[in-house]
């Protein structure tokens, strides 16, 4: 079972990500988790170029490029390989981070992201995306005072109110056009709730492991 | 005027640039000389991703999704406005690189390479192709010589005598199909020989510089 993780800077993904697999594993499943841009060695020096904040003059056409590299080694080195070992493989974004950001935040035609995207990934789309939404003032808000906490603070986080705001209603126009992948989720409330509520999305979908320690 | 050098590993591609290059200025003109994968700080940033020996895992998608985003920061950053202010641009390696490479040496979908190459480029095309012609096996034993006398050994290098074969089988086809844009020249001759017949078929090409020196 391939699951994504999607939604605003400031939404809680890293979070909940992390307290799924912890869960997942408790219960026995063998669960492989990666993020994007990253995920492998060749895709976190990837991610170090884009998030690097000395490369603003980053054309909209070489971040869509870089984000497919990308994630075109991570399919292809860690996702299908486990997907075929009956692993769970939980991504922390995936194809439609593309879509949001790159497509309707930064207006790029969704056709060619759509053609640039299957051939990074050869297809291979997730059976579940949860997707923690939050708005754009108060995902900003929370990057902002985790950065003054010390957290890394990136090129994506910088951009204009405005862009993260073109990015939430991309997501909900995703969401509309293939419910029945999706699951949204309020990410303004407490993180035990929001874990709860993931957790059950994601045990109403999943068969019994063959592997079952117990 | 938008010029570009293709041709296999060996083919002495970058000496006879440079020596264009000068001999273009001497003449009063302004030339903006660059390189792919390269040419801009990030696109320098996606060629040490590239060329790095120890990323031998790289998928064939994956490089030519970095080949195709240092190409679109490369366009956009410097080619199209040097171009917009009537300087001369030369290029060494451009799209057909991709097509030789990735699309004949790697076996991958030329059709899709097209629409990825559209999007990166946003459809620019080179006025004049030079093709630095050499076999695989002549090309390949001037790049041992070069790596034994300390020059760099890359990772495009370091693939099999049957790919560079498929390469160079590959900028034969593509010259075939728009003849008029390429001019090849044996790579095997010496040096000066073919920076003259390389100078030959540009000043054919060029019209007077606006501002010519004298």
């Amino acid at each position: 079972m391939f699951i994504t993780f999607e939604g605003p800077e400031g939404s809680g993904k890293t979070t909940q990500v992390t307290l799924l697999v912890r869960d997942l594993q408790d219960r026995g499943y063998t669960v492989f988790h990666t993020r994007e841009p990253g995920g492998t060695s060749i895709g976190d020096q990837i991610r170090d170029v884009l998030h690097d904040l000395k490369n603003e003059q980053m054309h909209p056409h070489t971040e869509i490029l870089l984000y497919a590299a990308s994630r075109a080694q991570l399919v292809h080195q860690e996702i299908r390989p486990r997907l075929a070992a009956n692993e769970i493989v939980i991504c922390d974004r995936y194809a439609d981070s593309t879509l949001a950001y790159q497509g309707y935040g930064h207006g790029l035609d969704l056709g060619v992201l759509r053609q640039i995207l299957g051939f990074a990934t050869g297809g291979l789309q997730p059976d579940l995306t949860l997707y923690l939404d939050i708005t754009a003032e108060d995902g900003l808000r929370r990057r902002h005072a985790a950065a003054d906490a010390g957290a890394e603070w990136n090129r994506m986080d910088a951009l204009s109110l405005d862009f993260h705001r073109r990015v939430r209603e991309g997501y909900l126009r995703l969401i509309a056009e293939a419910p029945s992948r999706w699951v949204t989720i309020d990410a303004t409330g407490e993180r035990d709730t929001i874990h709860a509520e993931i957790r059950t999305a994601v045990l109403a979908r999943l068969t019994t492991p063959d592997t079952l320690s117990r």
